[in-house]
């Protein structure tokens, strides 16, 4: 694998159990999806986020989402994400959920790397095999 | 009742399931900790975010947080809610999570009065009852 | 559609939020895994376990689990339901929890049909465009 | 402290998020209710479920739930645990879920100690200093 990744794409179905009895989707269950499809990239570069053994971690430092429609039960969507930021010590992406052609909902995470030994925690350069599988998107807007 | 609410401080502990497995608070609970807090806050002022049989609700447009310093599981913290911004049909508030001294994370959320009768959601003014109960509050840095 | 499905498998992975401390799926989010195959079962058979304007829901009213094996992060695992008895208000599931060989935990849930115009539920015979569509599994084992 | 416990009640609050879009709590949520109260059983006996450092854990081997009537948004209610069979290596509990004099649901769980440092996990007995501080409840009915 010699290519970078800057995004990726997750398609994910609505679950009973994300839904609050205003009938929609929970604001909180959002950071979940976008945080399930950050993983699916980093499993697509041929990472895992939390890798057995692994010295560093990845805490999210910042994290947000703006809310344009609703989601219902069993709706199937897409959530897109891309890295709109990387430094030696952080990433931040941008995702933007859609049902179709709708657009759902933008948010916005960074994670900064952490060396797990140490406490407190403090921010380490990415090791070479991550900061080398990923790069920033040229795409954004 | 007669006096306005602009904030609340609730108390909770961190419970194990909210725990990831890098040992800290997974980042998406911090919203539902903003959350708890804000429905407490409704509760003091005699009201309830989902009154049963109650035609507007009460959804969220935005929210965000930072995060400063990890939370462990059986830490007691505390979650400051106040309302920043008040207008005929949004509330916006700002949540600071701090463990005694130390500042944990700050938040901020948007949530917009609308009529649970007309979809797709719109905005409505908040019936005078609880727009009554509430008011922006003087600290606010 | 004439044929009545009993039973179905839904392959899945595990999501890094499901994990707890333990380095170990919560064995909550069991019960969670279980319903999300019931669901898709459901859709399957060209339904929805909530339907909107549906006058009828599916309450649980017990659920079990027993735990053989831990699931950890990343993981892919099949969850493997089954009916194991129905009557006119009722129906009950058998639930295997694979990953490839390895049984991972089983366990077994029951849902009546209620009413849900009525206050407090009570059992109702399920519509029958909902109990033709479904049969008890001739392999129970 | 030299007095065994071998029971806790919880009171406890339903919060907004545990609420399903059938406007009761999601039945998977009542075994995080029986964890929480587990936890503080511990905490009142000055132990931890899970101590930093700690070489043994305590997963779940068995769980169920039977569900008598609905819990709805705000309502409080008490988790009542108590122990019922204690051997060297596990623990059963029954938990009863009461709103007032009303009883909403009761359980069951099965804890084992593992030592964490063995893989694949392997019940070993629990530690004196948990051991002695925990007893069978005199009035299991």
């Amino acid at each position: 694998m010699t290519s970078r990744l800057s995004g990726f794409t997750l398609r994910r179905r609505v679950q009973f159990a994300e839904v609050d009895s205003a009938g929609i989707v929970h604001f909180s269950r959002y950071f979940r999806y976008m945080e399930e499809a950050e993983h699916a990239m980093w499993r697509e570069a041929g990472l895992s986020i939390a890798a057995t053994g692994c010295e560093v971690g990845f805490p999210r430092v910042a994290a947000a989402f703006d809310y344009q429609q609703p989601l219902r039960f069993e709706e199937e969507f897409d959530i897109h994400i891309r890295i709109v930021k990387m430094s030696a010590r952080s990433i931040s992406y941008r995702c933007v959920l859609r049902r179709g052609e709708d657009t759902i909902a933008s948010g916005t995470m960074t994670i900064v790397c952490v060396d797990r030994s140490v406490t407190p925690l403090r921010a380490t350069p990415f090791p070479s095999e991550i900061a080398d599988r990923f790069e920033v998107a040229a795409d954004i807007d």
